[in-house]
């Protein structure tokens, strides 16, 4: 009865499992159900992709044609890491990822996101997931300084205007993944960055309820009011943990390996998304592409993961929009 | 990717099925892929062991492997009536389970504990289910004699004392499980008995959330706080049945089977308690061991709750802990 | 162990899918696991059923065989649209059902709703299920006139009870759906309307949960009061859109489709119906008869519904009544 | 410190005491600390004012004087009953209001709403409140007609633009009162109004939070959405009767006092508005003039009421807008 | 406006205060403005009242006249303590009230018990306040003997029934307080208790909210279904401590003073109990006597309890019924 | 019958009117019933204190004078602005409060925070309330780098233990207010700085239960758990603003003015901090000092502020402690 195109799927960060040459990680994929891939294209430590060699002959036709031969499908590349550097925050606190000056990091990660658009545009992926990154994140706050927030939204929109007109160039989005310690991490910052980039077509979002559970988000409502922006989805869940949240709250500092926090990013079923609303939600705004399972949950490990995300997220995929009835109990 | 040997299980009580040969129920065990059992060891009406002629001859052994040639396996041995005795009540409360004065009861509870305790030792099972029994559990209401519930503990922490050191001879753990009618029937009595019996090794608790329920404790609470001396789980539920909560309390008295009770024992997944955070805490705390299920539910037959809770359960079973990632997204 | 007959079934209305020949319906019925049919019998766009034609010859035999053909089973009739003219409302708004003068609608109506019975009781079937109309819904309000409610009830007792004592000769219940627009509502009009009609033996109750639940309505509650006159069961499911629901409110007015309405029609699973304390609560009152799906969910499509509702309700049917213990642990 | 003149104030409808002469209501709201009155205009057992005699003579300056004699002040003229016969219902229900056919009282109604303009205007009172009426609001359901909603809007907005064009002429503004069984009863009819009516200048609401509970409304949403066009508010209250909502709803037919019914008309601070926040937001939009008090709450006396509402609203009003600070501490 | 004399009053338990003359507490009572006494019938440590010389010489008159002279009038005699000895629990736990045997203290506490009502009579006073008591409280769960309460329930009508038989005699009825530790703790056995003492005239309650409210128990819902049956009221609150409840439970063993517990008693308006909805129920099934304040709360001094209470309930209670309204607005 | 001097005082932070000359102040404090205050010391825009002067002659002799003749006394100093750059943040953020380089404004911010210490020894104050500061507090969150709140830490521990190492030689103590920007936020980091510090004696908190609201912190919670280290209260409440809330979170950006933030502060008892659970917990751990009013409500004018916290919050604060009971009926 269900003709024609549209359907959700089931995708995976392939990050995960960086300690997995990439070959195994699609053969997990294969086992448990996944159909589309995300790939990082950071450097450091990276095994699956080198963004430097990949380039170079016909590499990109043999990185895409080992993925397809598995059945698999790249939706979308991904750069957490570097791209955080547009913005910072600068020092020590981003040494791992690039050492460097203020000024250098903002370029190599400047470069590092429009490296990322090129690829994709060479690889004909349309969306390159990542950060905006934000120097002080205190600044949300208006002590000491009720001003500080917008003058680093100022610059947000100068910085990031020029990235996204190369990604126009080379015809690919840009997702932002709504997080803290971004300039958008939430609904009215999301809306706030689409009026500073003055409507920018290559700006979007990645949308990953867990990250916004921490702020109290209604995430069901992101969908609603952020429908047509919605680049991407990341299947994370979170978990307010009801008997430590009173004494940590919801934003807890320290490991997120110590049992007494209030909140932990969990697999998608296992922490307080709706994940039923969401994709009901996603369905109403017309988001039809892949669901893309990220494993950042500490309490289980990551191959059941894998397997219990799998299980409990495909029969929810919605296979197609509501086609209508005619009949006289019903008419819409 | 998961090596090791660190997964949780599926266990049956056995005795609800105590009108069935010993056979049969590890044929249904079987059939609906539960691995680990709970044997029964009181003396009334036990078809499925008697622990007056287990000892004799090598019916250990034999025992032991026709429950090893269903592919199954002995977690705990259970004796919840006449463990009852020792505490209490006495009186015509408990004559069904033994009739005689207060001494005797006492008496024969303590001697079926220990006894337990040495067929346990015997049969190579690590753990005795069961319960502390309390004369008058009015007592932990101040009113009318705010001291009683006191004289309850050390009367308590004599006679438990005593078994439990026999049960350290043994090497066998003795495992409570907090109900009412319990000296131990929350998290802070819990703690309290640790305390009364000088941090006893052979003294623990079975987790059984259903019976804390109608209490209104936080269950997980429970498991972060006790979680190191969580012997054994019971797969119970129980359901605040909310259109009658408010005109029975938590707290009803009288037949189990009304319709309107505004608590009930249910199958897991069909009550208030939230098993993917109960396991999640056990997880946490590094429970591995066997979840085991009990039909104290008036809603479905016997057979059916067996099916359900397999069905519901064995999916969410955390198969390992977190081994960490360490790539540049999320290093912990 | 569970012997005897008492089960639920997986029920469709095959008046959803009144675009696809009803051989197209039953195949699709039997490959997703439903087991019963609720069958159309009103006059308009009807390709199922042909209400005047069906007392022709051996029409009925040859169609009711048709169905076990396929292995399923009738379990009742419906008509909804040409019941609703015995009450009301008349003029424009029900012309699409029947066009004529008031009078000539209650006529209509009233026999439509008869032979509904008459071919209910030459096929065997035990119920009909339909509604009762209602000439103008706004007087369940006090304003502006505090009677008015008062004076539609006793018109209420008076067409329907004629209608029900034919009902009587047939040997066939009928079945109204409590629903907005109709006289009965929620569970005080259902307890009302038994009152009204003295105790009618063919007076009973549709039971779907989703419409009641824009009322508010505790719809274990209405099991519970009204479990003797339940004689069928839609499995219907309504979500509270809670981003939208303290805007529209939960009775809001337009298009089902739009996407900022606080209250939508879903399909069993993914709204706000507790399905298993529905299910409870049947077991609890004795109903072990059909739950029958209607789809009126408008984020996806039929087929989807159809397949996403058997897979979640029907681990959910529970097979029989809990038959007892009687071990020394819990007799019951 | 707080100079300038925005304060809220007390106010009271009279038509709650029409059994009292109108000296006595002033005396008593006097005693109470009321500080300004809605008087009715409708023509019916009317002892507070005579709509057709108040023409007459210098009948206008004797009855402003009146009440400017007690301190005083009229705030806004009422006439909910004869403002319902603009767009009905008809029939019966409304023959207590007037008695006449359907034509007769749209004439009727519509005149009454337009001479109430013509008195507030020789009065120098701003402000009419009613109600626009509705002749079927079973409407607001999609069944049994999907459209017929929508033509009952068409209707609103020809029959109502006409009677605002007369209000603009006589310089005075309409505030409807959203309630069931009219044309506006939420959030998002009432903004669907203003779209109807072509954003009539002379059209805004009367903002009664307990009308708006009944189905669901979040009224501080109402507030800030509407708060240019909220030319009044009713201070009531309306209880949820959690211990009947589940059997009756939140819509229940059927006589104000009756114990069981779940929803209750009370006085400002018995039921489930917040107050706080209502005043919060009202002041938020800059709404500083007469909080009305209408005593429609069956559990106290009316003397009873006046009195516990003045004590408990009194000091809730708040007295003027935060001036705003410039210390180090708190620049806004 | 308000004719007529029914008026809810504000009482005092002056037992609480017991460490005073019955002078001193007069005088406190009218300094704060409460209304009416209730008075302490019970032997031991009781300088306010002596049982066995108030029936002496004009005693009687005296003590009625010395309270009438301060303004006050005594609403009920109270005998908790000696009460609960009718039913129990015995040995230790009650040796504080009286020593002596099972047998001694039931007939010592039924003749306490008649012996108020004895006082009650002469001194003109309609209730005595008191306990059923109950010999073993953990028998209101099925383990570990299903039947253990409703043997219980035997006893009691027995020995109750001939204490009412008395009360009649006397014409005065013993009003009951539902409490942990008797044997009506809910609505449920306060409506089983009705039963098994088919309709004693004699029989009826002392609302006390906050003893409910640790079983969950709707308070609302015990005034509308027993409220013919309602003879006084405990003006007392229970707050469930939200950040220990969930370690301690609701019904939390040992010491009132310690912080860490779950559940403590208060002052009216610190705790969870909604006193408008208690007072509107109260209201609305015709309730118009005093509400009696007992001091049980360990955060605060008993004089600041006395204001304090004082302050907040005196505003609350109900003048007089609603004597309805007839405009054309509202008519009921 | 209270006797002994413990009693809650309401006090008023000088600085929201700093507009106003310190006279003026004192003359509204004691027209609204304010009984402490708490001065600011810090530099820029001071009108009430100069700190520089202050020590100058009898200057601080006459500063004292001129309060307590108003019948007020100081409670504490404050110095908020200064103390925060302890720690920072640095930069433009932070030039409004000092102009100058991270090193410069360290070291003005120490300094300042030790001459608070000693106008409060000199002038015979036992507390100097303040922040602790905090470079970026972003560093709260795991991303970008996992260690970099525990650097702050170590940091934070060095900086402020010589300072407090000053406060033990004036014999003052040092209240950090928890608030977002600051090392304290929460339970989890309060506790954890008691721990950093060594326990250090002149280390403590001033609660403000709104800063930790945004949080979603227990406050209650904290109050139990760091009772004996709370030297000051602030008495300042927030709105969880639940029509905004989902969309902005609970820690918005941008302006405390704009009409759809989900969180704002507020006066006393117009937010949703349970103030009767405040005082409550602040009462069993023995806190019986000032609870300090400070004005951060946008929604109403600084002197309504005044007025209504006096009216709201002085009814509520606790006399005295409970000095138990003796009688038979509870003996605690």
């Amino acid at each position: 009865m269900n003709k024609g195109g549209k359907v959700m799927k089931l995708g995976l960060c392939t990050g995960t499992y960086s300690d997995l040459p990439l070959d195994e990680v699609c053969r997990l994929a294969v086992l448990y159900g996944y159909e589309t891939l995300e790939i990082e294209t950071f450097e450091r430590d990276n095994l699956h992709l080198d963004i430097h060699t990949i380039f170079d002959g016909d590499n990109i036709r043999k990185f895409k044609k080992k993925i397809q031969d598995y059945g698999l499908e790249i939706s979308t590349l991904g750069n957490h890491p570097e791209s955080q550097l547009v913005m910072g925050p600068f020092g020590q606190d981003t040494d791992d990822i690039y050492h460097g000056t203020k000024e250098e990091k903002i370029k190599f990660g400047t470069e590092a996101v429009i490296r990322a658009a090129q690829a994709a545009n060479e690889m004909e992926i349309p969306v390159v997931v990542g950060f905006t990154g934000c120097e002080n994140f205190g600044r949300v706050c208006q002590w000491p300084d009720a001003r500080a927030w917008e003058r680093e939204e100022e610059i947000f929109a100068q910085r990031w205007g020029k990235i996204l007109d190369k990604y126009d160039e080379y015809g690919v989005k840009f997702a932002h993944e709504p997080h803290p310690n971004q300039m958008v991490y939430d609904i009215e910052t999301a809306q706030r960055s689409v009026e500073l980039l003055g409507q920018h077509k290559a700006w979007g979002f990645n949308f990953d309820p867990a990250n916004m559970m921490m702020y109290g988000i209604d995430v069901e409502a992101f969908i609603d009011l952020l429908g047509d922006r919605i680049y991407g989805v990341h299947a994370k869940d979170a978990q307010i943990v009801k008997q430590n949240a009173g004494r940590s709250g919801l934003n807890p500092h320290g490991n997120y390996r110590r049992i007494d926090r209030g909140f932990r990013f969990r697999i998608p079923g296992w922490g307080n998304v709706n994940w039923q609303d969401v994709i009901t939600e996603l369905s109403m705004v017309g988001y039809f592409g892949p669901l893309t399972f990220e494993h950042e949950d500490i309490t289980m490990s990551r191959q059941d993961g894998m397997k219990k995300t799998a299980e409990f997220l495909k029969p929810l995929l919605i296979d197609a929009p509501f086609e209508g009835r005619s009949d006289l109990n019903f008419r819409f």
